[in-house]
């Protein structure tokens, strides 16, 4: 377990002194948690690689949670509450929590919190589409980040329209504080299995090495620009020019490699932006929360679709785990 | 080494009387031979696992090819003449034998044979569009395919479009006898990568049991149909209710192995159809080159897109060799 941001014992029982709530954003791959005080302010932070999926059996979770944060469990006399939100609700999890239905707010996500000992946990989002023989689409964990970004910025509550990029990007559509409807696009799986996985990932380098940022940046924007450009071939041909570029020795490796993602993330900004025009959200405020070099990725590609506007918020988890357990009254 | 037809001694020695050539498909996984007669007729085949990706040394070439026909090398006093194509012409394979550029017909091919040891080698394809900002794209082992079938069916000659489905799916613009142009889509390595290695391959059945084939082919249908509904959002998209109709428990493992299938093969069927219209050949014979359970799979996709009339060849890789090493006057 690694444990990012360890704490002086002194200076852990003075913000224990004033915490009222524990936030787990326990996803697949990743634990993190927040000490919170009044209003929601994040005192403490600890980070572990204990995510859902490593763990196989659901009697794991307990034992995780005393050894990770066990010391946060009491306040004085008092026991703290504790919400989480991510993969730790699903069937594969430690309970399964089942999805509240698009359209929804907070408030709706409160009343359906599952709870196992002594935590409680987020649904996820289920959208169904107005056609039937449309599969529904699904999210975990992002639902409590859109919360937390419409309690930081009232001004987006009207409006606005969220990219979460990430393993499993989602695009989601808010109106009236509820999100209507989302679209998952599994870009970020996708680089990941071609690049360990295919015939692609054999002409990268295995570790960066002489990095050219200039040449593989130019790279990430031909891969965007073709994304872009496609009339009708689609990512499945497109896919193979990472090959026919690494053969024909027009590329290197390392430019090979963002060339890759280019297309992926090119091909997902340009279904997307098309998602929200028919949704009539484009003149809507487009907000990214992510991490801040993947957020990057997608604010150059945005650019090459003519669009340098995006609002830009790191981690709204914790923001959004607060309003949910006020919601909740948990705290 | 697993031989799949082994012969008679008396028998082969009768036969090796007759042979003129032998011809080798070697491609990335696999090996096969055919000793050819007169006419091109195949007396005999072998096929072996000792495909171009699983050599590491071009050392190796000769003896894995003396362990697997050396007993066909000479017929009388005679050495026959051996040529090859596919990966084994690569710049991972035996020897790098340079791309002949589209447009391109068996003269040009045969013009253009790399040697090595006493084994001549078939060059592969290169379509360099004419937008140069469009990447090239690459065949090698197909291009004797379509000589092949051509060969063997002349009215396809002055116009036609070819489908060769599997791990880098080809569509091929033939006009007057050449390949203008082609179209790789990454198909059956995407739906292999997937399988094995994402997040939707883990809701598969690890063996088949208890299959419901009319369930699967419904489920491979729905697949196709989606592809060819989907209005904006893409594959990237698409992919990701592989999973949600899995959480959902609205299909089972094997419906949904056969779910992917359909909307990769749909996907690909969506974009060379057009890609089709627009080479001029929407009235021009279209025809499946493959194994025949692939085939009916495309032709399953390709009727829900009302097509019924494509034509399904079998290997025409004997056929090709044939014909090229009787342009190349070797035999």
């Amino acid at each position: 377990m690694v444990i990012e941001s360890g704490m002086n014992n002194a200076i852990e029982e003075q913000l224990l002194n004033s915490a009222q709530l524990i936030g787990l954003d326990w996803g697949s791959t990743g634990l993190r948690a927040f000490l919170m005080g009044a209003e929601g302010n994040v005192l403490a932070t600890r980070a572990s690689q204990s995510g859902a999926s490593s763990l196989q059996a659901t009697a794991s979770y307990p034992s995780i949670l005393q050894q990770f944060i066990g010391d946060w469990f009491h306040s004085g006399d008092k026991k703290l509450p504790i919400l989480a939100c991510g993969m730790v609700g699903s069937k594969h999890g430690w309970l399964d929590v089942p999805y509240v239905e698009c359209p929804a707010n907070a408030d709706a996500l409160a009343q359906r919190f599952g709870a196992i000992e002594s935590v409680h946990i987020v649904p996820g989002l289920i959208f169904n589409p107005s056609n039937p023989t449309v599969p529904p689409d699904l999210m975990r964990g992002e639902e409590t980040q859109l919360v937390g970004a419409l309690q930081l910025r009232p001004e987006l509550v009207e409006q606005s329209c969220f990219i979460l990029p990430g393993t499993h990007s989602k695009w989601a559509q808010i109106k009236h504080g509820q999100c209507l409807s989302f679209a998952t696009h599994m870009t970020g799986e996708l680089y990941s299995v071609l690049r360990q996985h295919s015939v692609l990932g054999r002409l990268f380098p295995s570790t960066p090495s002489e990095t050219n940022h200039r040449a593989e940046n130019d790279a990430f924007n031909l891969g965007v620009r073709a994304a872009r450009d496609d009339a009708h071939l689609g990512l499945n041909h497109q896919l193979f020019a990472v090959r026919s570029l690494g053969v024909t020795e027009k590329m290197s490796g390392a430019e090979l490699a963002n060339y890759l993602s280019g297309l992926l993330i090119g091909h997902e900004v340009k279904a997307g932006l098309n998602w929200r025009r028919l949704a009539g959200l484009a003149q809507a405020p487009l907000v990214l929360i992510g991490e801040p070099d993947l957020c990057r990725r997608y604010e150059n590609a945005l650019a090459i679709f003519d669009i340098h506007n995006a609002l830009v918020l790191a981690n709204t988890a914790p923001a959004g785990l607060w309003n949910l357990a006020k919601a909740a009254k948990l705290v």
